[in-house]
């Protein structure tokens, strides 16, 4: 339950139109749901102003279906990430007022209107082609949590020209979201052309010593720029996540 | 050079206390002064809202007294990190007018008056005893940079209580600061209890399989709390920097 | 054989109903069973008080179902673990009497009736829903060492709320296992709660810059709660084994 | 506080010893006191049964002595672990009641007479004579937390023969403590002699790939002997407080 | 074409069976076969005392046909390790005459006699039923090469009775080959318990912290028993060669 | 569009076979094309001296058909980097025109005629059969690149007359590209062979402890002979591109 | 003895000054001088172009005077790298003809004159002021060695104007040096500026997870820009060989 | 107690010298001394034929004297390894008799006449005069043991013509030791050039990438010449106890 719900429901008790009991019961349920194996969070909406989401990579399709019901179940929009395409048909058959984001990975239930709540847009800036699937994971998180993003794609620090067409694009955002795989320098680079926060995003692309992503992650947490922080690597949710908070403030 | 030295500058001019020429060559400095073997950014506070920070690893104190001068000159306040004590003895022969904040490690020149920016209070919190170094940098920083500054030492996870007794003062920060050596667990445990952003500082205390601080950094990128972002071991200066950016907004 | 055998076949023998003869034989059979390949110990239990347990994973289903023959063949309890879907149903054509626990990933034969011998209950304690093959794994073999285990599954540090929900469980165990991947930090939270020995597992469950495990071991390693002890990345089986030694003080 | 210390004055009270307001004062002292930089848990003894140890790495020698003072104050035995002698000479000018133990690398206070609780004797084994100052460290803290030890010492596994000869020590052992570095052998070879938990503790000893003791920690974490748990490098401390948790039941 | 080839040749020629010509001819052959991606050394035999053996790994079943039947054609005993049973099919459909010992994983070709020529048996000891690749690997390579080998296999050091049941045998040899996963403790053990070099074999049996082998190697490269060298993870052919020239002294 | 084809244009333009307005077109376009997750770099012909070479790692086949389709259009000679037999069958069903080397996993559509560039041949030396198709693609590459080139395969240095066999060949190069994996003693001999720059390229060709190539780029790293230089494991097409530049000069 | 010294030598001879038996003499000596623990390379101008340089690291200053005394007696300019004050001092009291370059921590000998032999400038570009001491290695060892050097100091890519304030000195260079620790990323930018070849050198500039520059090193060697190639961390003179080797073709 | 004196001894007694008693008393000490934190084993040259030998390494000097005293008091001869010049000088004090070998760091107590054993020579190879130290453990510790050395020092790879200079030294050794840094790359090439076994002996020479000793360690443990097997980083006293056995079959 985030807070508008809650809202929502206090104003119609206080119109008449929902019971005393009734306005209890929806309140009163348990801040978590037990599943046996899972205790799902059915209300860090209200505590931390986004819903909880379900990250899908090592659980099995059936778990993820009953954690993605009782989060649904209580009518709120409903995210899951890192889905495979064939978890996602196996979801949808299950529950098929999911949609499926393929380029992004994610499965979502939109029950809510998103409301556009962020001060400013989110750029997020990716080096190569590959590092796509990260990137829209992050860009697609990010409108579903209420933010305008810009995408810049394909500005690896090799063609600087690159980068450089869309400056304007980066110094308008209020946060940034800097997605590389390989030597990572993109993190580096964007951090130094722009004063607002640099959110590093390292990607398992590349292949010998980058040692699936570890080399742009060690680039990242080295960054000379200093306002630039990092996530996990392939972490493009975390990314948004961070960056919602921020430009919420 | 930072906006509020320019804007004092235009209103001397337009005053008429200030003749175009000097005008002029007050703001057209390069960009940056060429030492060298360093070429000193004198502009980034106009440019990105905070000026030019030192360093001190791994410079020697000939390079250190040359740079800080350079930026001192500029009349903007200069900041040395990371300053060993005979460092700061050193520099404090050439450059008198620099403070010591010794349990900080940090040099620091006001020649500015320091306004309180911050949209609240950055929360400061640290697992134990020994991260107290830097913890005392993130909190200088932060401070130095116009923010409140709340801490919260020596509450690690398995003392919750510790940590509990104070979560008042933490729900309260707009920004969280959570310094840890060892197994780094605080970060995990700090964001899942606010809701603002937490900017995690693995440090290097602990002893041998924390590999210098690579076990809590480790821990920290892996943090199941989605409000975390990482910077490098020991960089309590990186994390007061980003959070004075987000506190700013 | 493990003591209570001994002491049925003694018995037996006081009673006349074994011959000399057959108590010799019984009792003489070689410390080890010679397969060519492995040397099955079939006088374990007598020793110290389990009996062998074989490890599935590296062998070929041939030899798990030769050596499972051999320590069936003692007429013990027969332990496989770490046993695929595909393994199972393959013992099981061999060997049709074992039962396969697939949430644990055990095959089972059990020949003797299972004591109750702990002092108290083993709390089995897992960070999140994918943790749970371990979890079960470790809670499984507990149960079939002879004791009370009490499940708290899902109960990861960045929801304080649903660990404490269950602090009545985990301080009236004499033992617990912590099971976690990722950062690992449940071990640390669960150690500051209680007074009992932990056990922690670190679990494969993570991507990036977990490591496959490594990131949770080394956060569990270096553990501020000095109550822990470690075992190896998802190893339920040796974690149950030694919390049943303590539990059997 | 620790409990004996707490029935004490409650027997005081009962005989009008004590006046009900001084008793409410001894129990009602915060459960830490807060010394800026650390907040000292006072009261562990009570919750836990050991009172709070002080690791000497990492802390200046003054917060090291603030510290200690804050616990002797509560009256209870108080210990400081690795204090190198410059450290112990340093305190023991400031708390001159405090004992070196050299060998040990321990500073200790005793101000309450320690009772044998354990149940049987605790082995501690080590396998060179350069990991006598770990192994010393481990039984030293578990002769202070009440329990009879075995020092069985220089008996690694390359010569047999001399831990062979302690076999009857090693098997009349409640719990046993291998201490190890280089190969880390030596908990295999003593988890497959004996059927007691063996608590496992590599050390930094060593050259080359010993890589300061991570070689042994990895060899321990795979010890084929199921009965085999590991701690930090050098931990000497942690094992024996498991060590006696364990003995304690 | 090794010595005792060379010899036949010059007897045939002293008995006139074969012409200066052919003779000259069967000599003259290029130290190497070029076949354009390989170099096929096929005088190795003549030089060094045992042929050319062809790795399997990282080649593609048709280079290892191109290489093999090169070495074929000078007439002696071939060998190709690292065989899986589908490379084996498609190297027999084309060279037929090879023969495939599964167990050890090698295809040989026999085309010469095999005369013992060791000073005593090499013992083959492993740790482990998972580990029977590597060490039937050592094992047939050895007995190729003209030593009589002896097997004693599943002699873990948990169970110490059942390597010392063996000791005899260990005693007996002129080299040992210590094959292990997991912590590779056997090696030191083993080594203490001889007075013959030991060769020791990590293998990647093992999960988690055993890091395919790495945990082994590492830990026999640290043993403190002096006899003992190591060869790379799972290289029983490397193990059996080196003890070969050692047995051949 | 490369510098040989801008003068081509130009002569065009000159001698009236082209419209002022066509020739505008023609260099006016855009330094890359956008196609959404790619910024094809149609002009790096023109800057550098070599078109855009398309990585086919970690990019769908959709991906490298787009991109490839923009840089043939550009009228260039184009070239796809390790392309799977399956992608290139993909690949050539959507343009026909691409021819494969598979050896090399190369797809090449060949626009322009290659004219012989360098100074004198690039000699690639490779130390055994399995490294062949790293060393091909670095072969094949010089070769498109306008370079000839000379192979010296199989060549590693524990057969180091195989390798002396080719010294003439080696020390007429004007550059040398040195492919080996293992321990990647090849590139520190061939440099001390010859007085020409050596690029040495590790590859992922081995086991165990070959850690995927990493072994053979530390040793190349660390080579005693200074004319050598590292690029990536495996990254045949950089040493290529590096080569032909020095060959150029 | 390199090909001027020699060609002085045959000249001297065909002018008569010098007698039959002398110039044999002087040609005749060995290819090394045996030094029992050094063998020193007296001819290696003759072979490759530059004289035989001394790694000071690791050499006791008894050894370095040995080899230094050597290759001075063969008339050649005399290069030890590497060379603390100490042993500079050192060295100077047994050979005060040696100058100590302490930037760039060089002791020369000149004993010839030096030509320019480059094509053009070699830039050495650096990245922070800390990284002086490699930057200066290359640039003075690039000197010695005939080219003339461009130094680019600071230009960090945080701070993007710094280096693109220099960008006509990059492109002009035939070879580029990218010295830099931290993050590394100043080799990709540059790179990607560039058509010329990039020798990267990673310094062990930074802290925390910079690893003593292999962060740098791996950034360097992931470089999405494709004329990058990498030496070992520090440096500075193999990047300034090369670059010769490459400047002189 | 070696075989030798044990031989004397009972001659003795055959010739009525010695009582039955005094030779009863001579045989029976325990097989190892006790010393609290040592058990000295003064019987290992009658079980291996060559006496225990200290490391030197990480034990203080009053353990070293100690010990040191117990084995020359079995008097045999005594060796102690790593002694650093000022251990080396306060053993000396205690034991005047011990002699110092300083290029070699051995501690040496010689009270029984060294026979020439070995079947041939032992050939010692370094790569480069920083590795002498190491070379220099393994030489002298072979001759001590009774062989015959070949010091062949400096032959790097990257200089052939220096090894190959001393190509007949090396094909004349029985067995050889191979000591390199940096790449390691030694030990392959000289495994190629003889049939004899090569014992392979990382060194810590080296900086940046070399990782003490590691990347050297990894090429030799790579190598692909079969014949070579290796020890730990500078254990040159390893190496030569093996070599020794081999030599003595």
């Amino acid at each position: 339950m985030d807070r508008e719900r809650l809202f929502a429901l206090l104003e119609r008790f206080a119109r008449g139109e929902l019971a005393r009991e009734e306005l209890a019961e929806a309140i009163a349920v348990a801040p978590f749901v037990e599943l046996g194996d899972a205790r799902v969070d059915t209300q860090r909406a209200l505590r931390v102003g986004f819903p909880e989401v379900v990250l899908g990579t090592g659980k099995s399709v059936d778990q993820i279906v009953r954690i993605a019901r009782a989060l649904a179940a209580a009518g709120q929009n409903t995210l899951v990430t890192r889905v495979t395409p064939d978890a996602a048909a196996a979801l949808r058959t299950e529950l098929p007022e999911f949609e499926y984001l393929a380029p992004a990975r994610l499965a979502v239930l939109r029950q809510q209107p998103i409301a556009l709540i962020g001060r400013g847009p989110i750029a997020v800036v990716s080096a190569g082609t590959a590092d796509s699937p990260v990137a829209e994971e992050a860009a697609c998180v990010a409108e579903l949590f209420g933010n305008k993003v810009e995408r810049v794609y394909d500005v690896g620090v090799a063609g600087l020209h690159r980068l450089l067409a869309s400056l304007e694009t980066l110094r308008r955002a209020t946060v940034l979201i800097a997605v590389a795989g390989m030597e990572g320098a993109l993190a580096s680079v964007v951090g130094g052309l722009v004063a607002a926060p640099v959110i590093a995003v390292p990607t398992s692309v590349g292949y010998g010593v980058s040692l699936g992503g570890v080399a742009a992650l060690l680039a990242m947490m080295n960054s000379c720029a200093s306002n630039v922080t990092v996530v996990n690597i392939d972490n493009g949710f975390g990314a948004a996540y961070v960056a919602s908070l921020i430009n919420r403030a």
